[in-house]
């Protein structure tokens, strides 16, 4: 393990500094690598496989609830992207603008989308007409483009991937039903699929979406104590409709207003699986979203039958998981840095010796417990310890996430527990937009969401101490 | 039959007007809706759940042929667009330009990835540096932007969704032996998935890609005669790798400049469908893009027991193909027509008489073939009718390419038979630039390619008469 450690020496520990370790870890498990227009990065194979297996997954589940895919134009006419108000003043300062066309100067300029409510809107206007033509379940995959200033991989960068829901309902209530509905399909993705827990809830007034009604979140804890929201869904009401003239002739022959949603995910669920699951090794991915699951080394290469019993192994292993084997020259210490280092749940080992005693080890990931596998129970054991390391990733990732969230009462409190380590904080909140301010101000902790699942630790705001309507989860967030 | 017809009554003959039967079938199978940015298209879900088809299909087959997938930014700086001389003079006149981010200026101007290659050189230079790393055989999954004036969906588009391969190889012959790979992946992909015949070649000097040092094609023929190009695949030799650095340290320790390849696919190809398979009646897909394979429509479908025998009908087809039921309240006979239009291969039937017989109707979508079906043959007859309709498909395709395609030996001829009908003329050709110029004058047809299945039909160049090089298709195209 000292050897192990040489190897990957250059990876920065997350303790002595958690940004740059990250940072290592996206460029040295050859996840993205920087282009040349600032703020854009490159998705690497070993970073799109990830993507890859997200979005498969992700397009299963919104097909599976009635959704199916389009695509629209990447441009947005300046006009167009006016239509709605507070939507426009949320976007147009971050938004990339198209001047020119070839040689000519274009008589309205174009910004690249930053999101596409307003050409779904656009659409919507057109093909909806009556009540038969409702609901509609739209979603696309695409990338959007925010002019921000500071960047990072996954996190926040100029251009990224991601998927867009935009979706039109007859009524209020059928528009709260499906927001609420692909909440939780993302909750349930982010679980079950990421290994990440995650806080359902309400965003607030002041950080909800940009021309929404109400804005959904969810909201996991990274290993610096760090909040990410992980996905958000938004109810518009009508507003977006009656901004559009999105218009319906209902069952009583009355021209009624739509209501719609939208929401989003995107290659940010890479980030939080980086800052959720990884260690100082490197890279720790879920086996579910590993696009290589066992990684095979063969020990002592050279020794006559070691290789084809490799070959064999991975033959079988194909079948049922997804395996690669690496028969290059390196040193078996070099490869298991390097497969650690891109966090491929399982490392399988195969020497002279264990072929004597007719087994394999299986070495996991997360934590480089070892096991030695009959030869003959591969088929079973390989898929039972996936699923237990999935489990386990997930169970370590609530233990961190409940050692770190704490209550306060009062904001010395949560300034208190902020200086001190970081995390979660459930406080009581009167529900004034001035209070959530001055927390933010004086803690730079935003409020996270009001959670759905509420509970009372105090009768008391904890920034005004007035009566409280509701608990809030407060961090500072990325 | 003449029922039918009166209800699809909308769509414009092919025959009256090609153009407009071709927008009338985008329209009316709601394949697409125009976008409020002039040129740009909305892929409704329908024409996406087509490109969906597609986009599988072709990805196994790179994936197959060792392919990983990356994304590259959408933005090209200015000056890394003009490393490559002939490159930024073939793409920089129909490029639009991003000028500001936000609300400033940008000190470069960045243009919308009209195709990538200048982005992936850039990369390449930075992550290949020996011989090890390889070849690289990288493919992307996007849309490029191209600044078009006259724009048709699917054929021509501002923006438009394709796939771009880049690799990078050690030497020449590598290179070659990929750009060939991947035009002979393109060419079974058409014949086997979209039950296109195609004409595999090479491109003149003149017609090849910008900065390519070959570009190789395939080419079809659409139902009215005009040859469209569903594919090209480029090698660039060490050309873009001497304009952007791209060199490799060789086992014989000599630092070499490396050898690369482009190819490319796009929503295209589902013109290419609609031209070559569509009829008066709308759209014809083969059942291996088809996004449903077979509709279920339900005849008197208030008699007890139909609509129950329908759902159970569709509940063991949905276990072989694609499946869908149309339950509405609509009438029998709008169905089979919306159904034809949106080319469906196979339309079940199942009335009271039906299910008396212990039989179900399965009528052909290509040509109304009616076959009655003893209702537990269901499961061996489907596939098998399926399979007949995309031999089927790609049989009358061929006959139609053979039966249009022509020899001709002089320009007089060739304008004869362009006058006369459109078609492939296959003609001999010196290899003067100065010839290929003349007969686009004087014919509006293009050289389409140097076929790689070379005949001699004259010896003597069909333009200046001198001593014929090979012979060339030449076609009039989209």
């Amino acid at each position: 393990m000292s050897k192990d450690k040489k190897l990957v020496e250059a990876i920065t520990s997350m303790d002595e500094d958690f940004a740059r370790w990250y940072t290592d870890i996206v460029k040295k498990a050859d996840l993205v690598e920087y282009a040349s227009v600032k703020g854009c990065m490159i998705v690497r194979p070993y970073g799109y496989a990830i993507w890859e297996l997200i979005q498969n997954e992700l397009d299963r589940r919104f097909k599976e609830t009635g959704h199916e895919n389009v695509y629209m134009p990447m441009f947005i006419p300046e006009s167009l992207l006016q239509k709605e108000k507070d939507h426009v003043e949320g976007f147009a300062p971050e938004v990339a603008w198209v001047t020119h066309g070839g040689s000519e100067k274009l008589a309205e300029r174009l910004c690249v989308r930053p999101t596409s409510e307003t050409l779904f809107c656009d659409h919507y206007k057109d093909i909806v007409q009556s009540y038969r033509d409702l609901p509609k379940l739209y979603n696309q995959w695409c990338s959007v483009v925010r002019w921000e200033k500071t960047t990072r991989p996954f996190l926040r960068s100029v251009e990224f991937l991601w998927q867009e829901g935009h979706t039109v309902h007859a009524t209020a209530d059928e528009a709260q039903e499906e927001t609420i509905r692909m909440l939780n399909v993302y909750a349930s993705f982010c679980e079950e699929i990421l290994a990440i827990p995650v806080i359902k809830g309400q965003k607030t007034e002041k950080e909800k979406f940009a021309g929404a009604k109400a804005t959904y979140t969810i909201e996991s804890l990274m290993h610096d104590g760090k909040a990410l929201q992980t996905g958000t869904s938004h109810n518009f009401g009508d507003g977006f409709a009656k901004a559009f003239g999105i218009q319906y002739l209902d069952k009583d022959n009355k021209l009624k207003y739509a209501h719609q949603t939208s929401w989003g995910m995107s290659t940010r669920l890479i980030g939080a699986i980086i800052m959720v699951h990884g260690d100082d090794s490197g890279l720790v991915l879920p086996p579910k979203v590993a696009p290589v699951q066992v990684i095979i080394v063969p020990v002592q290469q050279n020794v006559e039958g070691v290789l084809e019993k490799a070959y064999e192994l991975k033959e079988r292993l194909s079948k049922i998981c997804r395996v690669k084997i690496d028969d290059s020259d390196k040193m078996p210490g070099w490869k298991f840095a390097e497969y650690e280092m891109r966090g491929v749940p399982l490392r399988l080992e195969i020497g002279p010796k264990d072929i004597q005693k007719d087994q394999v080890v299986l070495v996991k990931r997360e934590n480089r417990e070892k096991l030695f596998v009959p030869m003959d129970e591969l088929e079973t054991k390989v898929p039972e310890v996936l699923d237990e390391i999935q489990a386990s990733l997930y169970n370590k990732a609530l233990n961190l996430r409940n050692s770190r969230t704490f209550k306060a009462t009062t904001i010395e409190e949560m300034e208190n527990i902020l200086d001190d380590t970081q995390g979660f904080i459930k406080a009581m909140w009167c529900g004034d937009a001035e209070c959530e301010k001055e927390v933010k101000d004086r803690t730079a902790a935003t409020a996270r969401c009001i959670p759905f699942e509420q509970e009372k630790i105090s009768d008391k705001c904890v920034c005004c101490g007035k009566e409280a309507k509701e608990i809030v989860y407060w961090g500072r967030a990325y």
